[in-house]
């Protein structure tokens, strides 16, 4: 029968056992620790569907991004309504939030789910990708601002990222940004025939987004361009400097004038995270303020500022591991006993919720057994057979020392041995 | 400018602080009791992606069956692939094992995740649902079977829920589920005017699913009918005798020969958790064993059992409720100080991972901010001015007991004091 394979792009994760640094496991113990980083915050989770009207996007990453015009999974359901996954989730947020009417309150959330882009696979870029990320709701910008800087500094510390380098700019407000725009095109347009195709299309749908540009030559133009700088405000300035200046014991803190998000919505203060150990896409988180965003999708004047972070990127960056759990392996060698053992098992189970019982299920020698046990680091086996059975005891044999010897406890004493596992 | 709304039967979940019976806090306790469980069981993550190759579940969950015919979220990618939105996460694990080339070892995986059906929206059916789920790979019938069912009421107890009945059955190997079906449709063939449309297709397609009808003309003529414990072998007999006397004291275990599974890949040992404060969808989750499937999707001879669980529905009749961590406010009471003052709670944040820090990021009155988080049901609100700036000091007050007194602590006496808090 032929094999079925899973799509490109799209990776399937198993968690192992014994190997620590394996991506699946790195990815795994990156969530906890950002979700425990998010409840000492004292953030709410939220959590929005995978699939959302087409229009939503639309109508907030924009119609000019890469995103929206290549890269949407969007399609018709049963009843002919043009739906998509989502690529990313603060627009879904938003939605949520002016669905509920909650739209003139304050909120602090955090998420954490599957986004899907159909990208052209390449490192570091998947078709399904996870993203945890952060809104910060009804806050005008100031301490919101330092709020999620103070989280990227708790994020890099808890998971032992090394040479983080943390770039933050200002794209002013609405007018500062449209009057920079239209300097920067002026600046650009007669020299036009220099500028490569992807470059000429950003200088005509979104002129900002050529900042970003990978282009050496293009880059080398820019040089005598217009700066934002001399477009933002005092107010603007101030929050990259306090910023920069209350964090730069945790972090490396660069103010870089070139730097745009590559979605539509931002405006005022952005940045990104980025590491050189991550090759050509070495952004690993970003963000910023999109004060305008709720009003574009129907709502209240709602002020935000949030983060996305980019799961995969930041788990293969991450130096930290989980501590596992102490595992102990549960040995029947008699099948005869096995339902009246099994028993056992489940009580002792029930008994201490930190530890983990594994009871093999397999025929087999107490000799493979054993070996089993210690392939799947188990700090100790619990061995029991016919005899132990009879005389209501087991065996109990660490595995952590192998010069140490084995003890047979009864069943009670066994249940206090359990109870104080650590 | 107009709203855009959410999707039918698509839910959007916001964490509440205040309300510990709300259903979003009550489905995410429900996800980390069950991780908690899994883990206790030693049982590794899986994790798939949500979109599959369409042919998967055509060959897995069956053609015959609903989920395939009307309710599949299926669409061409932009490369004119047929792609699929997993209805089920089983077929998905299986073909994910069979690609990774390790159909040949034993595991035991958990996952955890949203699914899609395009289902009429009703009470306790959602287009967007969540499911939990547990597959025991290489083990013939026998020890995985008792863990399952051990499992099943390690989550009854751990979520208080009341009044669970686990019925279990058998369907018999291939060759007997062959000959009760062919017995079936030769003694309802001739019945067949009285039967139903969606029955008597279901007698065309699956006459084993004609044992769920809900039609009770159905359920009258089939007393006289052929009864599958007829067919069944001794061993198959046993086990369920097995599962029940071994339970017994945890659950309430019913043997139902009439139960039969949704999908068209199990084989042998099935059951299924009832409630009755469900309502008419009243399965809160269920499983059993499926040995062909692994060969029917390309891999090897794979015994296999599992489960599936309804988040939604456990949730619902979850009776036990998260122990919120220890939370304090910390409130600014003059904007001039705010970045000084953001410093320290960054510091504070750091000294303990077991409890929340809120800092109120609004502007505002001393006396709405401590509303604010009494509201929150914060423990202690951290105050800090001008003057305390200046002393390098802080004032605490409890918000557990009206009359205390708030003290006044130096920031080294607050670390400490921060570090002890549980």
């Amino acid at each position: 029968m032929e094999k079925i394979h899973s799509l490109t792009g799209m990776m399937d994760l198993i968690g192992n056992k014994a190997q620590k640094e394996d991506i699946a496991n790195k990815i795994f113990y990156t969530e906890e620790v950002l979700k425990n980083i998010f409840e000492n915050y004292s953030i709410s989770e939220i959590r929005t569907p995978a699939l959302e009207n087409s229009s939503l996007f639309k109508r907030s990453v924009g119609d000019n991004s890469d995103i929206v015009n290549k890269e949407l999974y969007s399609f018709l359901d049963k009843n002919e309504k043009s739906i998509t996954l989502r690529p990313e989730a603060t627009a879904s947020v938003i939605r949520s939030v002016i669905e509920k009417k909650i739209d003139n309150e304050t909120h602090k959330f955090w998420y954490l789910g599957p986004m899907w882009r159909y990208e052209r696979p390449q490192k570091g870029r998947y078709r399904q990708f996870s993203q945890a990320g952060i809104e910060i709701l009804g806050y005008p910008e100031g301490l919101a601002e330092l709020e999620m800087i103070s989280i990227v500094c708790a994020i890099n510390k808890a998971l032992g990222i090394e040479k983080p380098l943390l770039k933050i700019n200002h794209l002013g407000n609405k007018e500062s940004k449209q009057n920079y725009c239209e300097s920067l095109k002026n600046f650009l347009e007669p020299l036009s025939l220099e500028l490569d195709k992807k470059d000429l299309e950003r200088l005509n749908k979104n002129p900002l987004r050529i900042l970003d540009s990978k282009n050496p030559e293009t880059q080398e133009i820019l040089k005598d361009g217009p700066k934002i700088d001399a477009y933002l405000s005092d107010e603007a300035i101030n929050i990259l400097n306090l910023v920069k200046n209350t964090f730069s014991d945790d972090c490396n803190i660069e103010i870089d004038h070139n730097l745009v998000r590559g979605l539509d919505y931002y405006t005022g203060f952005v940045f990104e995270a980025v590491s050189e150990d991550l090759g050509a896409q070495n952004a690993y988180l970003g963000g910023g303020r999109y004060d305008e965003l709720s009003k574009q999708l129907g709502g209240k004047d709602l002020p935000a500022i949030g983060m996305a972070i980019g799961i995969e990127r930041l788990a293969a960056l991450a130096k930290t591991y989980r501590k596992n759990k102490t595992s102990l392996s549960f040995i029947i060698i008699s099948s005869k006993i096995e339902p009246k053992a099994y028993k056992i098992a489940h009580k002792l189970r029930s008994l201490n919720n930190s530890i983990n019982i594994d009871v093999q299920l397999s025929e087999g020698s107490l000799k493979s057994k054993l070996r089993r046990a210690n392939k799947d680091n188990a700090s100790y086996a619990l061995i029991i057979g016919e005899d132990e059975i009879k005389s209501e005891s087991i065996i109990v044999k660490s595995l952590l020392d192998e010069n140490s010897e084995q003890l047979v406890m009864d069943f009670k004493d066994l249940e206090n041995f359990i109870k104080k596992i650590k």
